[in-house]
């Protein structure tokens, strides 16, 4: 097989190629989605008896992205700056001599390219909501399993006081609940778009349409996406929904991949990956592909996102630029976010969780994860000063001594009538972690 | 007076400085609202019996910014990489030696700064909504004034096809009530944040808290904010809300902006902003500053928020550079969007429209602008190819005999029973745009 | 033809697709620069005798783009996160059992990917070099030939004062001229890297290499790369450079593109792009698409910079997503900077350029745009506070009047022994625009 | 005190807060440029006859920051949309009445914007530029120190082969050289903005410049910046080049900071920041504060700089918004990189090395860190196949058994000839690590 001359096949996209974001994304998809938007709105218009019900199904007929020559429309995208100008064409051409006219009627390519994307999103979107789903059920797996798995909390890289593993899940879970519930909210927002040269429909009436409101209704119906109050060529709100929604996900999946890149270390090993990426000069090595590669998402998508924002400030009926700059930075942002939900799911199913060697770290410290605990239950005993500099001594002597804390608080005779050992168990210092991981868990 | 050595008073941003939204982020608002965190804190412990309510009592009372140096604080931030450990201490030694001790009991220095950014969240976008309801409610009045105005549509920089100015007003009035919905929706779903060192509350539960869930919901009532469902420390929805709901305010107003800033130049003069920027050489110019300024608000926006959609991948329980690197572009997009949106009141109540400069503009391409409809028109009366060859002679006519094309079709003998003055007057050819107004100004 | 499930091929990319870029930066280039990176790694080893002539000469023969399966290596490349590990394997078994242990021998797959990263860089930097090239001799020609051609200089949207469209022009190319600048040298130093698995060439001192500096230095030889001083796994200056000067190259064809389309709006249509953009329903339409895609790749680049400048804070020996977010936004990067590169090309090449509109839009604001000239010129005859109140009503009469400003000044007794209408000539005051352009043309 | 309405003083700024650059980069700081480059102006004009010897000793003698109220400036700035209007009629007053009218004579707003921000960009530069140089030097000792300090190498986030802490401390430090390179460079040709109101220069020829050239170079040598080729007001290239600068510095050192981060995990603790920021409720916490800063630092950086390289694309001679969005994200860059060089100087000098756990987490994986110079060590004397089978077997049993691989090794009879106690030492498997390093340092 040949490859020279070839096209972008994701040989530079581990993150997302072969998955199923990257089909409903690629060319072919969007080639698809744009006959898609032709063929309902020839249908819109003869349901209202604008257009002969032969014309509709001949356009219907037609408009199988397969009869399509893609790599040629996008050379003749050029002339005109953007493929639906020449997709009419063809499109026109293949529907024949009598209901050819129909094709398109009253539209601008606008309408179109904009159909289309909120298709190709939606349809994205639901691949990316199943891949979320699969997410949050196998965390909530974990943190249930994991309700009681004590192990150190860290903040600014350092222990602090013990967490759990539950807890730390549930969080997790929590953040893909938030992305499903904002990607969700988002893809049923999503509009048709249909306004004509300038937005006003003013082709439409030309043929004959009476009520543009009804039109644009039907339109929304065939294509299944919901009506819009007015135009919104210059109005990008749908694409900025998509913007905050993508970046959000992407962020939120990133959060426990960095934890999982964190715990996975070799010197911490608290979590692996259920199965490595390899290696071909170190055979020893597992990588934490999967939390790699959602990382990788994590860092582009708020950038992209930014681009889409930009656009928002578009100028006039039709903006030269800011409507070209959303095209291809929405796509890639929705195929890295579907490529992360989907490196996530994997991630989640798969996580291996070695709770013995969490428990093993909350020693790290030499007990000193507990000195907050500690400081507030001898204040009340010895005396807040003599209880800080008691304190301050024995995490010394941690040091120096290489003693755990217990075994120093034990010698003190101070402390005789004090349950040291129980104050000074890290996994007896988890607070309120198992009550709100159950909390949270009741959150579907 | 003295200003070497002065702190940043808004000399470089004409945007903001002088807003209601430039004091309610500046220092002494934070420092207010930090101490306002604390005393809640307090307040809701004595509630719930877990400290005296003379404690509560005295830490609210001390709590007042005025009280305390800003600037020693800021410089002593620098140790713990924060500005609450300096003011836990400030703020103990101001309750004094008995209730002292009730400071900050059990909480990390980020759930007073987390809580106090809501705050400061909550109490800006008040501001940003009233006045971006100044700036819907003039823009109703305009889309209603100016229903029928006729103006050339413009779609790539080139006439297009006519519109109305009161779609346009309309427009932009869509994506001002569109950003309210979003703030609004953001603003009430803030959350107070309560978490202690790692996410637990293990501390609260030492000093007595059996209850953490109610201590939980106790300080939200007391600040005013939503009650959490989990601790929010590394699960960063709320900060990736304000993110996208103010990005997407920026663009939605940058939208407006752009388009003003299009239609009052000098050769286009269909609107100016009530009052023009001078300028010190040139007497005669009456800078658009409004839309200027919105503009720049507009292009900062969207990066400021991909910094903070890039913190969501925020490592541990507390991440090293994740969370710091949020606060000061969080505090930047509040005040640009909050300058921005004091702008497009001013900009919106005070713009004045020129509808015979509109008018008089539609005739610019020679009645080209209505060749669209012409096309339309024409095919069943001509048939499709002459009446295609007709126009591309006239449209070719109108340029090299400076003549309108309508007093060319009416020499056309073929057109004599059509009424070619009525097709080709782009005041008639506004399609849908009043009813879509109408429609758009029933949205509240 | 079938397209569905076919690979990208630029179908939402009209600015880059069928540009040289888009095939330097296709998936079959960075295969084709892969195999040129181990071919010239196993030559170079060959060279220091650290494999025998017949094992380079081999690999060199095996290396080819046509003979692999582009898209069966995207999908492989999941398992690793990395298309190397796959394209090892396929390649090592197409050079055969005899010399296939020579194949990759020593490497790393960041030693490749990098390499071939920085190989499809500079056979993209001199695709972009080249446009830039044209662009800036028919900017020269531009400046050179409307050297005195008076335009209004225009400032915050309005009228300030006359300019020449040559030193327009001049500043354009002086922008051109800094972005070939930039480019140029960063192209010159992009290095080869070869460090092993992490950074230290040990395997490559296993395998028998003595001078791991001689064998760094063959390398880059053999790949025509500069040779690094260390190898960069971590160090990624040069992604950071790229990052730097391409974002800089798409904003100064941006600035261009931004005032062709002030400039060619249907109201000033002082320049036109040589042809237009067509529009299926708008027969008269001409649309700047040259001058939208700049702008369209003005607003992607800055953002796909950022992510690669975020991606310097790279973590160990090999970050685990950071080195991963470089790879499409930097391809991304030098495809819609070569695609803008070729439209400037075509727009300064077939700009069309209206001087005497020029000079009719000096007139628009009734003389007043040389009223700062007035304001120094009248207050040394006049007196400084007679000469402001004069103007000011002058000004004021223009518009009330319709009268030029020359002659309103005519009328003024004071007057009678100035100049005036030398003095109010706009195409006579514009400073030293005529010496910049001269001084400017002389950079080379 | 009192702190309400107090401005903002860094309370949430502790990167940069107290640094150099924040006192360097402050509104009296920019207040006091804008004066010397008014000054400056006045001056360059008395130098060439255009201006009284007086004039410009009065202008220069009333151009002193401390005179003025920059908070009321702050807020007349909102009327033109810059700080220069209103300043320009407090200075001419300041100056009196005589030589006022020298004040701004021929010049534009954006003229002294535009110098007074390249001499505050200078004036920080070389706080930056010195602390790079401190950093640079310390970092060199601690390359030099531990040039044979053995440590793992760390690839996605597992041990992949050693390295030495000499050879990761000289990458750090070629990084801080490249970005002293790049500063030092860009602050060299940081040049004066002089145009006047359009960029012609043509008031001045009114006011009698008869060579504006002349007039430029006196200006520029007065200020002490570069002579521009032409004026600049919308060929922002300074302004990207700044961009470019310090996002690559903040990224360079945000590459120690996140490997310091990585180090100094309670797990690793291979280093140390020579003095942890402490916490209230933790006494045994010591935080890397400079490295959380620093990377908090790296975040922000590419999104400022973004927004600076996406203002180039700047329409007409002034645009409206592009400019006024770089004021405050330049300044913000020169200030986040200012605290982060800050910071960085102190990390370098004041790390300390663990090289004794280094070493020790060189046994962390039993001996597999080395198995790929074990691989290309025994395939010789094994044959591939069996040399291969034999390390996964032992791979295997180094887990089950927790026996080191060397261990393993000896035990094998047929390696019975081979030194597998020093194949299997990591510590002998640093290959080119310290002649790089070697080499590294050379550079200055």
């Amino acid at each position: 097989m040949t490859s020279v001359g070839a096209d972008d096949t994701g040989l530079l996209a581990p993150g997302w190629a072969d998955s199923p974001a990257a089909s409903a994304t690629g060319d072919a998809a969007f080639l698809q989605a744009l006959l898609d938007a032709e063929a309902a709105l020839t249908r819109a218009q003869a349901a209202l008896g604008l257009a002969p019900a032969e014309a509709a199904a001949a356009v219907t007929e037609a408009a199988d992205a397969t009869r399509f020559d893609v790599r040629s429309l996008a050379g003749r995208a050029r002339g005109g700056g953007n493929p639906v100008i020449p997709l009419v064409a063809d499109l026109t051409k293949a529907v024949g001599e009598e209901y050819g006219p129909y094709v398109h009627r009253g539209a601008t390519s606008q309408d179109i390219m904009d159909t289309a994307t909120m298709l190709v999103a939606v349809r994205t979107l639901d691949l990316v909501l199943a891949d979320l789903g699969r997410t949050e059920r196998a965390l909530a797996r974990l943190a249930s399993d994991h309700r009681d798995t004590a192990m150190p909390g860290r903040t600014l890289t350092q222990h602090a006081v013990p967490t759990t593993f539950g807890l730390k899940a549930a969080g997790w879970r929590s953040l893909v609940l938030d992305a499903r519930d904002r990607i969700s909210a988002v893809r049923d927002s999503l509009p048709a778009q249909l306004g004509g040269a300038a937005g006003t429909l003013a082709a439409f009436t030309v043929y004959g349409a009476q009520d543009t409101q009804a039109l644009t209704a039907a339109y929304a119906r065939e294509i299944a996406l919901r009506e819009p109050l007015l135009p919104w060529h210059t109005l990008r709100t749908p694409i900025a929904d998509l913007a905050g929604c993508l970046a959000f996900a992407a962020g939120a999946l990133g959060k426990a991949a960095a934890d999982v890149l964190v715990l996975g270390r070799t010197e911490i090993a608290e979590v692996t990956e259920g199965s490595g990426g390899g290696s071909s000069a170190m055979p020893h090595k597992a990588n934490p592909m999967r939390s790699t590669l959602i990382a990788a998402a994590a860092r582009r998508a708020p950038q992209l996102a930014a681009t889409l924002y930009g656009s928002l400030a578009a100028e006039d009926e039709r903006p030269a630029g800011a409507w070209h700059a959303e095209w291809e930075p929405l796509r890639d942002l929705l195929r890295v976010v579907g490529g992360a939900a989907r490196d996530a799911a994997e991630l989640a199913e798969g996580l291996r969780v070695d709770a013995d060697t969490m428990r093993e770290h909350l020693g790290l410290t030499h007990g000193l994860i507990v000195s907050e605990r500690l400081s507030a239950e001898l204040a009340p005993v010895l005396g807040r000063a003599r209880a800080k500099a008691l304190l301050t001594d024995l995490a010394r002597r941690t040091h120096t001594e290489g003693r755990p804390l217990a075994e120093l608080l034990a010698d003190e005779p101070e402390l005789k009538d004090v349950n040291v050992h129980e104050l000074a168990d890290p996994a007896r210092y988890t607070g309120s972690a198992g009550v709100l991981t159950d909390r949270s868990l009741e959150r579907r």
